[in-house]
């Protein structure tokens, strides 16, 4: 039989807070994976020694937090992962298939973190990072060019072995190769002059206007796992916001 | 003592779904206005001859669709209509103090809709709509322009007085002034060259790169109300995305 998992409230924190943070921490932990079940809500409440209506509340609370969905008839769910494939959805290239993008390793090399990308993924200064350039092609058009920083050492396994076996997809790598589940990312967009390199691997003139994504990706835990700038040609940028 | 309101479901349609049909009819007849509150639940199920079930479950659908909304504690309220500063959120000028901006009205006049405008606004080919040219300004400063069809006659008592009045924000206006109240916008952003006349505007050069802002407005019956075109300084631009 299982131990009771007694939670303790910190002072000013509720019962069901308290236990929403337990249950967070055994997500985390990766105790149910992203996308898999969680157990029954009686189970969990006698395994933390609660009432039903408590873990109830605490249930409701990670579900607005954005760790679990609730999918109707068939339980409680950890939320999946990104698949990392929705970058695209603010260019139309190609005949607008929605054909998913090829991606194209252009340079692979660990290098000092500079000093807003050390900050930004929690390494000391000078630390190392991982840096790929990225291309993205459409029906064998170049149309995305992107330059990604990931953190050393939790991202080694990317530093071997040959890039042309990973796929069209980073986040499933991610996952695979380094047990790395992007959970939700922050993308900033803005516009500028594209810069002579990426304007070559492009075919665009340089200082041509472009769209620029930034894109920071966060784990489970809140870590920053992954800073991401992607260019693309200004007139192929497209987006449609609804507010209500 | 009021009359029975009883709903009768059409072939294949829910007892709840026929019923929220009936209180959406009673929220776009202006029955109860955006942000005043409905009737209790028990009140409204009386009136419908339902089951305080049956009116829960068209009251949870009303929600989903966004028509109505629950505030924990007070009860449920018809959703505010928008009060148009929104747009704004797509750039950042002036010292990003979040200053308002200011309106001027550069023209105003009827004029046949052109066909892209006459079939979004559902108006005949030809039919009359009133045409503004709108300058925002922040520090006095010229930072976007617009271009805003709206339909007429249902617009007319804009056509009339000295827009001056206006005051700087439009959907309140149209409130006021025409009864309508904008519910509901999808923003379609993209980037393109800056015409002369907007750019003479602006006190930018002509091509200049310039980010688009194409809106459709929505009352609670789901007609568009508005079409406007926004330009401003690519430069300027700058939007923020979660992806969860």
């Amino acid at each position: 039989m299982e131990p009771l998992r007694l939670v303790q409230p910190e002072v000013g924190q509720s019962r069901y807070a308290a236990l929403a943070a337990a249950l967070r921490a055994r997500i985390v932990a990766g105790e149910w994976p992203p996308g898999t079940a969680l157990p029954a809500e009686q189970t969990l409440a006698a395994e933390h020694g609660v009432a039903l209506g408590t873990m109830r509340r605490a249930l409701e609370l990670l579900t607005e937090q954005g760790f679990i969905e609730r999918r109707h008839g068939r339980g409680t769910f950890v939320k999946p992962s990104l698949s990392g494939a929705s970058l695209l959805r603010f260019f139309r290239f190609g005949d607008g298939s929605g054909q998913a993008p090829a991606s194209r390793i252009l340079s692979r090399e660990p290098l000092p973190a500079p000093a807003d990308v050390a900050r930004t993924l929690g390494l000391g200064p000078g630390e190392p990072a991982l840096r790929l350039l990225r291309l993205r092609l459409v029906a064998h058009q170049p149309c995305l060019h992107e330059e990604i920083w990931l953190p050393l050492p939790l991202f080694a396994a990317l530093a071997e072995g040959d890039p042309a076996d990973w796929g069209d997809l980073l986040y499933p790598l991610f996952a695979q190769r380094c047990g790395v589940h992007v959970h939700r990312a922050v993308d900033s967009i803005g516009f500028c002059r594209l810069p002579a390199e990426p304007a070559r691997a492009l075919a665009l003139p340089a200082d041509h206007p472009c769209a620029r994504v930034q894109r920071q990706a966060f784990d489970l835990s809140g870590r920053c796992m992954e800073l991401r700038t992607t260019l693309g040609d200004a007139n192929a940028f497209h987006y449609t916001v609804a507010i209500t």
